[in-house]
């Protein structure tokens, strides 16, 4: 194991929209669990709570209150896995979990993409749905199952857009190190 | 490479809060961007820029903006990473980011902690020092650095407290499974 086959992981990791009805199976969500519940917090309050859901009612109940292109893969995931926060404040350490997540999955060949509930009634409506205590802040589920094809991260979940984005749009592409990165001060290169 | 040495990757990172004088190679950060650039964000939008610091003075002021042992590392660091949000809205996105850097440092076996800015002042200080547009948003900087020893994650930065906290303290520790899992519904394991 070297440290390239590691950065490859991380640098590679790409949504995945579509999935197959093949469950995950359970040894992936116990490491799943197993990353979860090691992933480093602000002063180590741990601001987290997971609700796994299998239910495809629960899950589509989910995509629907999600809405949009933001949300409607989840309808297709075999396994969501919705970020329940002590507060509102522990954005930052949500950001954390949830990029361990998508790593252990992709670790293991299954598919993922981040859902966002961005507007508080969603996140209210999460809460109703799943039995959530009403002070927890519930912004983002992540949807999961196998990938239905190799080109699955190229794909929209939107069935009645064309299946085929195109590669190296600026939707799948990014920005150039030059736009980004800074050494010593904002502005020199 | 399997799956379990990924995992183990991923669980096993702890913030490492001492460092040796030795840099940090460039072919390690030339991974670091490289992974950060690739890392998703809502909509992709990717609101990140990165300034990276090197010089002594530079990283000793950021520690000292910091103030706290949330910020005291820096002061060893040979590197610091400081994260620039192009706004008040993207902490997911940086816990995104962040944990990335850390996670490709560790590959490299290199050690790292997030240092927090937490008030709005601590922010525009560094923004001053280092010559950021008052527009963006600053909360993060990560300390990096070759780790002081084997032990090095279980030490504190505070030079003047015991250098050596018990393992499996709170403060290392983590909560069982059973207070974050729930399956299909909030109570429900």
């Amino acid at each position: 194991m070297t440290a390239s086959e590691h950065v490859r992981l991380l640098r590679d990791l790409r949504s995945v929209r579509r999935f197959t009805a093949e469950p995950v199976a359970q040894h992936v969500i116990d490491d799943l669990l197993d990353v979860v519940r090691w992933t480093g917090s602000s002063s180590n309050r741990q601001p987290w709570e997971l609700v796994l859901v299998r239910n495809r009612e629960t899950v589509a109940a989910l995509a629907d209150i999600g809405g949009g292109p933001g949300a409607r893969h989840l309808a297709d995931a075999t396994l969501a896995i919705v970020l329940v926060m002590a507060n509102e404040r522990a954005d930052f350490d949500a950001g954390r979990c949830a990029e361990r997540v998508l790593l252990t999955l992709a670790a293991h060949g299954i598919g993922a993409c981040v859902a966002g509930f961005a507007r508080p009634e969603q996140g209210d409506a999460v809460k109703q749905l799943l039995g959530v205590p009403a002070d927890r802040t519930i912004r983002i589920a992540i949807s999961a199952g196998h990938p239905a094809g190799d080109r699955a991260h190229l794909v929209s979940a939107e069935r009645d857009v064309d299946d085929r984005l195109p590669l190296h749009t600026m939707r799948l592409g990014r920005k150039p190190l030059a736009e980004i990165v800074h050494l010593e001060r904002y502005g020199s290169r």
